[in-house]
């Protein structure tokens, strides 16, 4: 079922991101992919996202991604936007607290060749607790 | 599916309550709703609920509901029994720590028009570290 | 569907976990099962797991086991191998700090009699916060 696929490709990626797998990652996104983890922290085709992902196994001991409230709405049967939440926990290598982030992920997906894949990742901060990333996108919650 | 749509139920209330949308809230229950969070705190009726609902924006700089766990049992096509568990972090305005939620939700959930919809909502407790509400519903433990 | 069915079994343990309900626990498993939750601390056989059940209702005043990102692939109709991953919060009875355990479950699962019930589970633990479990299975992050 196509929703399980697209559950299933988020759940990949966080399993290779705690893995600290790149190539299996960058695999989960189509080559002109975008990427926003927050302002000026993201990127714009595969080249440009796998560097990205550089530092993860030397700057994290280990990492927790918990994804959940997953809300999948079709655009076509080989394309849907998606919504859900994080609550992603790094340990680092340096001495210091763990960071939290609990944010939502806004995902455009696509089916090619039978995959889903990652066209769009947009993470949008809730909040976050000790976390070594101060930029963010806002969730834009009501005043 | 409708097991989709119940679990959509569900996300959508942690949506606008993380992003403090009390009307699109209100709109997830039917008007003869039953909501009980705690002994004293809850409502009957959609008038009643509403004022519960009063004050997210102003007590809570942010917060984020995590629902996992969901099980569904049909009673019909068109009501359920819904057991959940909610991981529930708060950050209040206020300069304090933020305040966990570790619960279990019972829902009974019914379709009208289409739509699927709370009818009650009970909030249990697991237990809580730093919450503002001191009063709750036991899970019931066995000793 | 299939799918929901592996999940329940996986909620249904959590659930009768944070109850203390070890013979509802113990009623998932297949008689021959096989559990690892660290080396050392397992069981093979459906009377020594249920050895390492005692204990739960004296040892925390209680715990929150969060289930998530549930991948399943299946082998046959009736058998399939499920990875996910878990944040499980335990209150001691005694006085000291919360212990949080992070991990991924690895399970084969089997449906006997038209129920779905863990044939082996393997716990891997990704990190801890003040969790009294020392040696834990490794999940293999790559250098």
């Amino acid at each position: 079922m196509e929703h399980k696929a697209i559950e299933r490709l988020m759940f990949d990626y966080s399993y290779h991101l705690d893995m600290n797998h790149p190539d299996e990652l960058a695999a989960l996104f189509v080559e002109d992919c975008e990427v926003s983890y927050a302002p000026n922290f993201g990127a714009t085709g595969m080249e440009a996202y796998k560097k990205t992902l550089e530092g993860i196994g030397t700057f994290f001991s280990g990492t927790s991604h918990h994804n959940s409230n997953i809300s999948i709405d079709f655009i076509s049967p080989a394309e849907a936007e998606v919504r859900s939440i994080v609550l992603a926990v790094h340990r680092y290598v340096k001495e210091r607290p763990d960071g939290i982030l609990y944010g939502q992920y806004f995902d455009r997906v696509v089916k090619i060749d039978g995959q889903w894949k990652f066209k769009r990742r947009e993470l949008r901060t809730t909040m976050t607790t000790d976390y070594h990333v101060r930029a963010s996108n806002p969730i834009g919650r009501a005043a």
